[in-house]
């Protein structure tokens, strides 16, 4: 995916986008109208899922020209991917499980920090649009897929120095998701009732082991 | 679920469903609607998942009148439900995971016989309609719920004569559907593309832990 114009908020862009204010360098104009579509685009991706969440409609709720949409984040994907992003910021998440604290425990606080983006008031709702987005439309897989493997589990997959960082992501990537539909979506019982930690108890030796563990042949064998 | 009439596919009805064929107890008309509705429901649903498949389309697909599938299904989800037993077969499932061959290898037969209803030529789209109807429809979700529970789960996990078979169940449901989320739905690399054994290789040692070993504090400890 190439990167859309403005994707690390830096603010700084090369042409005039109106309002006619001096150029500076970096401008707190473009910056806000950022921060305004990615808001918008937020809470209209939560409510209303991949599709039924419409580039018109995120300008006028931002109170921006559709076409600067376009300019910063090249196209709807392009701004679904940024809105992921912007919500759920990766690096947090990977310093959360990793942060220096060793091998040990990897599994544990992974899923700790999942259960904490699935139930947190302001995360909750974009887990489940994403979740949901991703299951009926394409695009909005495509999005999930590169975040989930290249931005949070395959860097955690990595630094662990084990084999095969790629196998063991996408085998952590089906627990987490399977977690994910059965415990907020399906409610597939008790899974879907028990407290974090009992949870957490069940489901991080499966983590650990996919993402630390010796894996079967063909493999490691 | 009360179950809705000829559920067990009897074909025994009680009333006159017109047509005017003497009555003789088991009624082959009655037996061939059910299976035209059946067929056409799955057809229906494979197709356009639960929110886009009518009882009239099908109804029509079926050249019966929408009222016979009320008589027999009850509503849409009685229908759907029924579709997802059609189709699936969970005695069968049951059977092949368990059928007599003790405790050991459950995890793997279980992998085995999920994946092959997958990739299986006539239950591929079935599958995918029902996992996919399920994120998006509280009515579809609520009958895998019970399907997946109730028909498949509970069932193996009470066979092996451990704690907590609920619990259990649950937590292999999270595996299963996390597994077909990312391998045919989101489709995560590599675990999309490898090979069977491989996937049940990897996966089978999560199944045979959540059905068969000791579960953490609170449940075992």
């Amino acid at each position: 995916m190439s990167a859309p114009h403005g994707a690390e908020g830096s603010g700084e862009v090369a042409e005039d986008l109106g309002g006619g204010r001096k150029r500076t360098g970096r401008r707190p104009g473009v910056t806000l109208s950022r921060h305004a579509i990615l808001q918008a685009a937020r809470s209209r991706f939560a409510e209303h899922g991949y599709a039924g969440a419409s580039v018109r409609a995120i300008a006028n709720d931002a109170g921006v020209d559709a076409a600067l949409i376009h300019h910063f984040f090249l196209s709807k994907e392009g701004l679904f991917a940024a809105s992921i992003h912007d919500a759920l910021h990766p690096e947090a998440v990977v310093e959360a499980v990793l942060g220096g604290k060793g091998v040990r425990g990897t599994g544990e606080r992974l899923v700790r920090t999942f259960l904490a983006l699935w139930e947190g008031e302001t995360t909750a709702r974009q887990m489940r649009s994403i979740l949901r987005s991703a299951a009926s439309h394409e695009a909005a897989a495509r999005i999930l897929r590169e975040f989930i493997t290249q931005e949070v589990l395959v860097p955690i997959a990595r630094t662990t120095g084990r084999t095969h960082p790629d196998v063991r992501a996408s085998l952590a990537a089906s627990q987490l998701v399977g977690l994910a539909m059965t415990r907020y979506i399906v409610e597939i019982g008790p899974l879907a009732t028990l407290p974090q930690d009992d949870v957490v108890a069940c489901v991080a030796p499966t983590l650990q082991r996919y993402l630390t563990g010796a894996l079967p042949a063909p493999f490691d064998a």
